[in-house]
């Protein structure tokens, strides 16, 4: 799995319409303690910073190349919520989209521990650490993951801690 | 400040050039414990739950209107990083643009509280919680944020503690 996220919007949807929706085969009881999913990569362009950062963070450092050069960062750099949200759609082509998904209660920890910069290519991986079944919906169980984006350096660029609920394998 | 998260691309940045960025007027030391900021509001309208979600996170109940309906949800709500980059908006357009912004290494925890549906409007609060003098950078410092998007009928529907690094007001 690789994608740019300037040519993302719509082209490479596996889903468009509610008749292409298929039956979940990734359920609660798949989220092993320990399994490692590997989410495959993307590359973001420096058309794409500034188009997230234009609508969702209009920082200097973040929208303008020039006055980026003379923020403490030396250059323009994505915004972290651009990060998170191409980790999410990672996580979502590899697993979600094949999982009885019932959402997400929220995030333990994100750090945004080096630039993300123009032309990067970021990888993947969640780790399942922890899966505790509901104890008010006998259907249901909260999955808790971590996370790591890492850059064609070796570098990892942001870490975070979430959680996420699926259904139960029907007995 | 209010807008609409389906029509804000572009049109309602406030900074397009680097001719226009100007000195920042809020500094390290303005970010006193317990300061309460408002940051306006945001109406989160269907066409941008569908785009935000078909970019980055395509499961059913944030792309499709009519398989949500059969999903836990009961219809479409929004991804909750649209809900967190659109704080993030406010975040930038009410306090960051006039300040002397460094980034930020994180997020502390995040909490999707309700769901976010087409046509809610949505309101920013963010509170100083924290504020510590860099030990290593005497130029900077980093303000602990505890923040807040609540919708027009008075439901909390994400919170979040997180933080920043900000430049300090020369002696």
């Amino acid at each position: 799995l690789h994608f740019s996220a300037s040519v993302v919007r719509g082209s490479t949807m596996r889903v468009p319409s509610s008749e292409t929706w298929t039956m979940p085969s990734i359920y609660f009881e798949d989220f092993a303690v320990g399994r490692v999913f590997e989410l495959g990569s993307v590359t973001v362009t420096e058309e794409s910073i500034i188009e997230f950062a234009t609508q969702f963070d209009p920082q200097s450092f973040h929208v303008d190349p020039e006055a980026a050069v003379d923020s403490s960062f030396g250059g323009l750099i994505a915004s972290g919520w651009q990060t998170g949200s191409l980790w999410m759609r990672l996580y979502a082509d590899a697993l979600l989209i094949d999982a009885d998904s019932r959402g997400s209660q929220g995030i333990e920890e994100v750090r945004w521990r080096a630039p993300v910069r123009p032309d990067d290519t970021l990888t993947g991986t969640t780790t399942v650490v922890y899966a505790q079944p509901s104890s008010k919906d006998p259907t249901r169980g909260t999955v808790f993951i971590e996370s790591a984006m890492t850059n064609q350096d070796g570098v990892v660029v942001m870490t975070m801690k979430s959680r996420g609920m699926f259904g139960r394998r029907a007995a």
